[in-house]
């Protein structure tokens, strides 16, 4: 099952997607949907109704106003070895807040106080239950679905300091979606290939099997110091390929066209504006 | 002003604090009224009817449920000084989530998973109206008012990694209140005396006049980066005198009395839980 958010005239409104037609569902947005009771998945398949298509909807972030984002740096082994790092021993993990979301074919605002925006292509997780301190199945159950992101970084503001929440953050900078793609239609999460292509030249190709903390171990270790929540988003991490270690550096610039994709979930295409 | 947030029998309740007795405010908490219109220090100022005694009431977090939690670390020319960084050229920003908030009596739960639990007295400012890029009169005017914060950190945690998060963010270890104190009556946020103490030994003992960045001035750059929303919490950096600077190491443990205060504040006091 996928589930997408879309903006109408006086909100969002939560919809189902089977092929070109969207059934609107009884939620603002699948955020709202998945934490308005543990019957979701059965609820949102079962609606039916008027559909509208696809082609024309505005579409929000796929879960707009998660109550955390987690992400996970230094998870794929070929970019770790770009960056220079160490081999962590335990996953990396900063926060992003929801202003920094945006939808599938929403601009990317670069701001004008950076000069040194990047992308990063990121499988995201999205919670459908609340857990603290998930193991294997537990773990797994957790996992409402899974969408596609995009963790585009200001790396001047990254390392102004030790801590990287400021490059990570800049309001409206983080496409999150189409839709939130249900386990069960996924297969295989930690073996998909994922893509980010700028202005049509292929920046990162990599596969999710190169992660080195895969989907369930993240959420088991993220609930084993907070609990998550229906909703809650946690990006895992950007295979190699980022425009900061080429040399020169390579820069995200007003008028690109970014597009992030993950085999099965689809497809993000963001033009940056300045 | 003093607004308060008080736990009922079916969620919570924002309350306006005169003396020892509470005026209930039509609002569930402090964050919800900030919120609801720009019109909320008058409305909070003008309700009346049947109070009730603060002796008794169950205290929330002053705000429950910020939809951004931001700390500054080193920002106490002390404490970095005790950290051995240099002093940095930019705030140092790193956040923690809503599930970490309690109130201000309540347990802090020491997790089993961290043995070096350690205390960081705060001064917290709260956000009272939508602000982007704010400078100087529109940061000042953006601080609904400040309250009492104490960032209980798990330095093993936050020390795994170069990301400080996992160590922060712990559920139920972040004391926050017990009310937010509108700005108008605080005087001089950037002159109070702030201290903790834990089983009654002083700790800490410092001035906020020890920032590096004081509080408007971490607004503007805060929203400089991202949109700040009403009820959205920043935590300005703890003064000198943390556990994990002495020799040996202090940790809390089972059974200690956190006492956290701040100058026209008030006063935390939060006992160890296991």
């Amino acid at each position: 099952m996928r589930l997408l958010t879309y903006r109408t005239g006086d909100g969002t409104r939560a919809g189902r997607l089977d092929g070109a037609d969207v059934t609107p569902l009884d939620a603002p947005d699948v955020g709202a949907l998945l934490a308005a009771d543990a019957g979701w998945r059965d609820r949102a398949a079962a609606t039916t109704g008027r559909t509208v298509p696809l082609t024309g909807l505005d579409l929000a972030p796929a879960v707009p106003r998660p109550s955390k984002i987690i992400c996970v740096g230094l998870n794929y082994k070929r970019h770790i070895a770009e960056t220079g790092h160490d081999t962590p021993e335990h996953p990396t993990l900063f926060a992003k807040f929801a202003r920094a979301l945006i939808g599938a074919s929403d601009p990317v605002v670069l701001p004008a106080a950076s000069t040194a925006m990047d992308w990063e292509a990121e499988l995201a997780v999205v919670i459908g239950r609340t857990v603290t301190r998930a193991r294997g199945a537990g773990a797994r159950a957790a996992i409402a679905g899974y969408t596609v992101a995009n963790d585009v970084s200001a790396r001047d503001f990254q390392g102004r300091t030790t801590q990287w929440l400021q490059g990570k953050t800049f309001d409206s900078t983080t496409p999150l979606g189409p839709a939130l793609v249900t386990g069960d239609e996924v297969g295989d999460a930690a073996d998909l290939e994922i893509t980010c292509t700028v202005g049509g030249e292929v920046m990162q190709r990599g596969r999710t099997s190169d992660m080195l903390f895969p989907p369930e171990e993240i959420v088991s270790y993220i609930s084993g110091i907070v609990t998550l929540d229906p909703g809650d988003v946690i990006l895992t991490g950007t295979p190699s390929g980022i425009g900061d270690s080429r040399v020169p550096p390579v820069r995200l610039r007003p008028g690109d066209l970014v597009e992030t994709e993950i085999e099965g979930l689809g497809v993000l295409r963001n033009r940056c504006a300045g």
